[in-house]
């Protein structure tokens, strides 16, 4: 329907939109007439500062934000664990829906330096366009002040993550407008710790989880959207683990003259094992390590081969003549599990620099996970390789008795277990309506991504509470999350606005 | 003649020695009249501070050195130079001498770290037996107390490099008491900042070369003594220089989840360079790395072959169960040039590691030489195995241009050229002449070691004065040499003054 969202945005201001579904008539006219109020109470919502740790501020949120659904109709209260930020939980029942949606929306922000922000991060500025491309601060519009879809307004979580709040809010706000019904049970479930780590998320899912056993989908409303600025629903997110090896020479380091050329340099060992790890395409050559990928079905596949080549773009931004692969494409490589080097230390380099042999040399892995792959499965095949490859295994520094008989020792450390990756099937039938309705509204550009490369605790969902997930990105990707001058692109918000209405009427 | 310096420690004591050379029986007849003398003499050289720093000290080490030879008959002069150390230079003619020794010893010792010293290193103190084994204080001793060669005296400089000022000392006045006369030509040469990297000596042997230019040969009296404890003479050390490689990822760290799989790691890169460098059992892969090694004679590799094994001992001490040449003795792999990795740096590791992969990772390459070896030419060498391996070399941080140009760049960094290996070779007729005066004394104990694995900058007078040079060991090999609590073993400093005797009565 649209090649893009800045064309989509000409076109929303120009009320020349056909076709699109009811909603959408419903929700851009609510825009039209109240844009400036939109923004104006995105912005008060922003001025509520939200650090996990900020716990007097957090409630405060908690208590704004459910007063806002109240008097939209939502049966509202806040879930409570032991030292846990609260849950803000809704329910709005639909008599006769056939399914149950639940938002998943966090409202806590990440942590601010504020000394690195243009302006106060919790007293949110608007501004004319991108900071960093000439975009200069105005006032926040009156009502009768055109809009400009390319303004940006600046403040902590605009993009990550409390604009899906107000695009829901408005979305059933220009419904009840327009007279048009809700057609599902709605459920929302907004998080409070999820920069924090959400270390009480499981506590919450399962001392709530009477709440939330009729669920039938839940949308995960957080993240960017697709680097082409098209509109993309995202079905994964991959796991993580990792673990660190230390590789031992003598028992204490020696000097490089008085030993070098004898003794062994536990860098030089390090770099062998570390070598025979992977090839110089960047495929892990460890036994199994690609045994338990889950494979894409048909239709994901398809949908893999239309999602614009993002490649070139990035290699020339980061400055890359090379990549992992051998020329495949990063969409596809995300869907393998990865193994990367964290951290490597040994001795001192530059001034720190002395004529040493240190006596160890360490590696901090990271593997992050697909569909498919077990944490402490995969860390066995790692473990195993190492064995492999002629080292003798400890978990603690090895005695001197161990050091005499053993020629390679390293020792392994996994360092939390870390967890699975998360991937709903694209051939779910609740996934499916999910995928028909924002495809009916943004047409044949929308994304169909199989997974995220980064990981998130999604598998709670999907394999704890075993309900599928879909992300349902709003923001703009370039929305500095987790930085200073965090934004989001108004455009976004009113596509936020019109495929919240489109999700909230979709058809029984 | 004895089997180790303790058996013969207790030779010396019980004056049962036969068939030694007539210097020794007057150094020992010295020796059991005046240890106690001795010792304290020792002492107090020992109690005036000598870090090359502290500028009055040395002075003061010098002018009181320097009138311990006058008084013993030599011509004493302080050499200067623009902001350095005096050289202690002293000369003692004989008419009718075929040839002129010049003993090297630095009077200077390394700085203290007072807080990790049993005792203030500068007041040195006597014990009954090596500290680590037991030994306790004692009072130095009267004329009558009986001295046991195992005791030790506590103090910087005991053993580097202070002893052997002590032992010629006394070795001129044994053969004096004796009437034994001196039948060489002797200078001194005592440099006072060796531990500070002889950063002014050079401008000391050009600026009086005439002086020197006389000298047959040098004896470099420092170092320690053989592990074994046998006596040693050593001919040569090896050279030092290396460099440091820094390999590129993308232009800023990446987050591992979203990249991972796709992004170039450096670590990994970095691990196959440093492992194409060299095999599994340690020996370097670099073409041409072994190619400009001067070979040992026949007579070396004879006396190679009869130094005692202390690899076992080593692997023992160190809790090794692999050295790198498959087996090799650490006497025979120090003969060759070494390649070790002194640091290596990417990201972090430990409790500092995060998930990301890091934008740069470097390796700090030591490199030792051996007699044969240019530093610059080495360094080439290595770098034309880093082109050979497929990177594009740069000297400074890459450009965005180049670094989308080059799938693989390596940045390289000459730290400082370093300096040649130095070795004179045991044909040399004056070297002919140490060897065989030493054997006449110490017997087929004595080891004859082509090379050290260390690095001093004997290149000075074996390579720019052109003169051969032996480097005579006094202290034991457990003297803490650099480090808390360095101390003398006494039947050590006998040894040395027997051995200087030998020296100095070597026929014409």
């Amino acid at each position: 329907m649209f090649k893009n969202l800045l064309l989509s945005a000409i076109i929303f201001c120009s009320g020349l939109v056909a076709n699109d579904p009811p909603s959408v008539r419903a929700t851009q006219k609510w825009v039209k007439k109240n844009g400036h109020k939109i923004i104006g109470d995105f912005t008060e919502l922003l001025a509520i500062p939200n650090v996990a740790l900020d716990r007097q501020n957090i409630r405060k949120n908690a208590e704004y934000i459910s007063e806002l659904f109240q008097d939209r109709g939502f049966e509202m209260q806040l879930l409570e664990a032991d030292g846990a930020n609260p849950i803000i939980y809704g329910e709005m029942k639909k008599p006769g829906a056939t399914r149950t949606l639940c938002f998943y929306v966090h409202y806590d922000g990440q942590p601010v330096d504020e000394s690195k922000w243009k302006h106060a991060p919790f007293k949110p500025v608007l501004y004319s366009g991108p900071m960093d491309a000439g975009g200069k601060p105005i006032d926040l519009p009156n009502k009768r002040k055109k809009i400009n879809p390319e303004w940006r307004l600046y403040g902590r979580s605009a993009g990550d993550d409390k604009a899906p709040i107000i695009t829901i809010l408005n979305a059933v706000d220009a419904l009840q407008a327009s007279n048009i019904g809700i057609t599902s049970n709605i459920k929302l479930f907004f998080e409070g710790e999820e920069e924090a780590g959400s270390t009480n998320l499981k506590v919450h899912l399962s001392t709530h989880r009477e709440l939330l056993d009729d669920i039938d989908i839940w949308l995960f409303c957080d993240g960017p959207m697709h680097q082409s600025r098209q509109p993309q629903l995202v079905f994964g997110v991959r796991g993580v683990t990792g673990m660190e090896v230390t590789i031992y020479g003598a028992a204490r380091s020696l000097h490089s003259g008085h030993y070098g050329n004898w003794a062994p340099v536990p860098g030089q060992t390090l770099s062998h094992l570390i070598a025979s790890m992977k090839d110089e395409e960047g495929n892990v050559l460890i036994d199994g390590f690609y045994d338990t990928v889950e494979p894409l079905s048909e239709f994901e596949r398809l949908e893999l081969s239309k999602i614009p080549d993002v490649d070139i773009g990035l290699k020339n931004e980061l400055g890359l003549a090379y990549t992992e692969g051998g020329g495949r494409s990063i969409n596809e490589r995300l869907l393998l599990p990865s193994l990367t080097i964290k951290g490597l230390a040994s001795g001192n380099v530059g001034s720190k620099a002395r004529n040493v042999i240190p006596n160890s040399a360490t590696v901090a892995l990271g593997v992050r996970l697909v569909k498919g792959n077990e944490p402490e499965d995969m860390l066995d095949k790692v473990e195993a390789h190492i064995r492999k490859e002629g080292f003798h295994i400890v978990y603690d520094d090895p005695d001197m008795a161990t050091r005499r008989k053993y020629p390679k020792i390293a020792k392994v450390d996994r360092r939390g277990s870390g967890y699975i990756a998360s991937r709903t099937s694209m051939n779910d039938p609740y996934a499916q309506e999910i995928i028909n309705a924002t495809r009916s509204f943004v047409g044949d550009d929308l994304i169909l991504m199989p997974s995220l490369g980064g990981s998130l605790p999604i598998y709670l969902f999907t394999d704890y509470l075993k309900k599928p997930v879909v992300i349902v990105p709003v923001a703009n990707h370039d929305n500095n999350q987790h930085a200073p001058n965090e934004n989001l692109r108004i455009a976004n918000l009113w596509y936020g606005i019109d495929l919240m209405g489109v999700i909230l009427t979709m058809p029984n």
